[in-house]
């Protein structure tokens, strides 16, 4: 098992667009500004990133950018998943190459029907098997339409380079079987900050949270909020915070995240077709909501 | 806004039934060991409580039954939905004339296409305001098929008759959501052990669960030890218990659990056909899980 | 196996309310009017007959009803199913009593989680082994969330006394494979009209379908077009009749047939609360889609 | 509006591997032997190609393989859809060039939350405004999780370069909705042999179904008897190759496809990874299912 200290607080980070071409100068300005806020490190090449628009040159420059940007002491997690394993392991050696610490790996999801328990270990412990950098699975229902259920992490977990897992079901009852099944050591990261609070009060080591693009400071005093002890506070703030973590996931997607970075100060910009940018009316939502939660001035 | 104190842990209590009929002795012999247990009273006529099984002649004798023998401090909370509104209206009367405190209102749902918030509202608002008991809305979508939103909660909690939710989607964001919105002194019940640490340090007033039929006592000690600001200790009875609350929920249903309340010295026996009862593999399994949790000798 | 003729056309008669009152005397009425367009049948206590709203005295007296203002050569199928095995049966022996010459079983549903193929072959065996009239099975997974296999079906079809099968699941695959699988003279009919003419060429019997309501000569002269090979007449009238079909059932729901029928010539009402009436839009939508079709002068 | 003549059967065929590589001869052999069964043409790089396994480059290769080795008057279709609108339209430039007569674009999905009517008509529009070749959208709900409504794809189909459809949600209601609404010359194809025959009688120009790709005589002769008028003859063999369809898609999926392929003469070989070659107990079943259909000797 690797040293990786995943305690703390990830955004799945964005990725700039110009004119439909990805605009690395604006990815490097973020990732300065981000580098100043307590953040642990970033995951590049997650769904925020819509990393499936992006051909595999811009995947590959787009991790080095963000290795190149990060603060020394920031780990970087690159997303490798692909649809097929040896895809995956391909952009997993290119990514450990560029010097990412570690692969967030989603599960196949295309044939979902026929990616049952055996397909799926034997894909993650194939990549487990030959990445030269520690892997954590990657569950987001959501948006692949196949959930891991905790038995299955459990067995997973005992595979020495798989070192942990983003779980970002919001499933808070899966969350405690799954701590209470995986191996020891084994890093438990909560995926959405719709359940930072209660998934950093049941045990989780971190999260890796869309908010946090937007908001890192609030969710890194969340962190340390919980970790002091002072549980009343930590609530508070996690409740103000509902309402934009709603908006930039669940109600406005990747449109709206990048809207509200514009508006606290990082470049936010388009996203790519076929995804629309957030409209007037939804912009000015995004504002009052971003208003009410003092994330403005 | 009534004076109902909901502060507390409530079973959803189960019907017992020898030879396929209401074995009310053992009803009243069950409420009255649970009467000793530091729980704050009784659901009556919910999912657990097979209600839909019941002629309407044998759930006002269940509700009579339990008033009888409730200790004196303890609330009554009847479940008295039906699917329309003149019938819940009659059961809720009955159920109040009979001394239950309130009534536990489930979402209407066969036609579920058409329970728009404009109908369900109405629906809701014609009972609150003809009830002569306070109106607890019951959010169940793994029966129901529909979800009340927060949205539709927080204009439902105005109505000074309808005092509280029992929400039992196990969805930890959607709690966050209704406790941001809902009108003050509007009672929030967390609706599933699988989540009573996460509901009460995040701000509900309670819990309604399942497994507060077999481990009322370990219930209530989470329920305490969280209000006594014992976190450490609260998670880690919560973290035990998860097992046992999956198996008399979702894994082995309304079975499992009278065969678990069986072995924890109550009395459980078969449900009602077509429900069928635990199996013998089933039921060693139970006795397993309830083993490792401690809850049996 | 009965001799019970099931080939041809039976509408799911709507419930006519007045006041929120069941009016037995429109009912009559509508029967009379059912009684001269060439449909083989009724089917009462359907869930178009808002069956989850009566109360039993209430179903037995509609089903009475209905026997006594059929033609006499008319065949009268009575909704029987309930929750439990138990109620199911009452009813059934009732519904018999009445006249009724066979019994429509839903799938038991509250309990979706615990209604495998064990308990569903329990309780259809147990109904058919002791009711006094043939059973058919009612698959409609739109309303129970359940859905009745091919394979199961095939199995269930071998009990002498269960007869048939109304599928509303509206998915020809699975047709093909029930009526590839059933017992030898099982009579598979068409739960809704959006296939009718695809069902009765692909070798249902005759079909249950909402439509039949508003429009029984159409769903019979399709019937007897296909009967007779003229496939191209058939195809453009059923064509034809998809906008209605949808309008009555997905789009406006109960409330959109029971308008409809008004605007037909039956006697149509409000459905019981919490479903709500149509909205003048909706009828006039309503309106403009029968016109389209021919229906209305 | 484009002369393609879309009336008859295509398999969506399978892509070969020998060792995990693409085995390009392989593919050429098996279009040499479906050039000799009465299709019309060709579907490559659809979901039974594993498209989504293909590296940029194969999928190239591959289209101009087929394109190569199909009989003159063969049309062939490459599905060209990725997430983004850029990479699909550089995609289907390409094909246009290696020679492919139309493009099969399935909806983007993986943010299918997002996914609505005006950001998926942008998609296809932008596309058919550029695309040197036809396009035919792909409606597969199976694997995308979304469906095109009846009103979105009638509103698609006026554009001049959009000529087609193939719906593989196997629902033959909107399969009617779509007929009634689109523009005429606009081709509707099943996307299922589960619906063959009744695509085909209620309206459909052909087929693009697995199923082609291991009995394309079978597919082929009931386009034959359907457009002769013989409907009995159609039905029949229609509800014999209903095992064998369920078997190669929904049952034993891409590698059930494979496994059936090489049975019946064709090269079939493994999958890629994380696919699971069939088992040998899935094999026999096949082999049986295929027995049974008179397709082995």
């Amino acid at each position: 098992m690797t040293n990786l200290d995943l305690h703390g607080i990830f955004p799945p980070i964005a990725t700039p667009f110009i004119d439909g071409k990805v605009a690395y100068d604006k990815l490097a300005a973020n990732v300065a500004k981000w580098n100043r806020t307590g953040l642990k490190g970033f995951v590049v090449l997650g769904s925020n990133g819509e990393y499936v628009y992006l051909s595999e040159e811009e995947k590959r420059t787009v991790v080095d950018t963000v290795v190149q940007s990060a603060a020394k002491e920031m780990l970087v997690i690159a997303g490798t998943g692909c649809e097929s394993t040896c895809e995956t392991l391909r952009l997993t050696e290119d990514c450990a190459r560029f010097g990412a610490h570690a692969a967030l790996v989603v599960t196949p999801h295309y044939y979902a029907g026929r990616m049952g328990e055996a397909a799926l270990l034997k894909h993650f412990y194939e990549l487990a098997d030959h990445s030269p950098i520690p892997i954590l699975l990657y569950n987001v229902p959501k948006f692949t339409h196949i959930n891991m259920s905790a038995d299955f992490v459990a067995r997973v977990s005992e595979h020495a380079n798989i070192v942990g897992l983003k779980d970002s079901s919001g499933n808070v009852i899966q969350l405690q079987e799954i701590l209470n099944g995986v191996a020891e050591d084994f890093n438990v990261l909560v995926g959405t900050a719709g359940v930072l609070f209660s998934g950093l009060t049941i045990g989780c080591v971190g999260a890796i949270s869309a908010l946090a693009n937007v908001a890192p400071e609030a969710c890194v005093k969340i962190f340390d909020l919980v970790k002091a002890g002072d549980l009343e506070a930590a609530r508070e703030l996690q409740l103000k915070m509902i309402p934009v973590n709603q908006a930039v996931t669940a109600i406005y997607g990747v449109p709206g995240l990048k809207t509200a970075m514009e508006m606290c100060g990082y470049f936010g910009g388009a996203p790519r077709s076929p995804l629309l940018p957030s409209s007037e009316k939804e912009r000015s939502e995004i504002e009052a909501i971003l208003k009410k939660a003092d994330l403005l001035d």
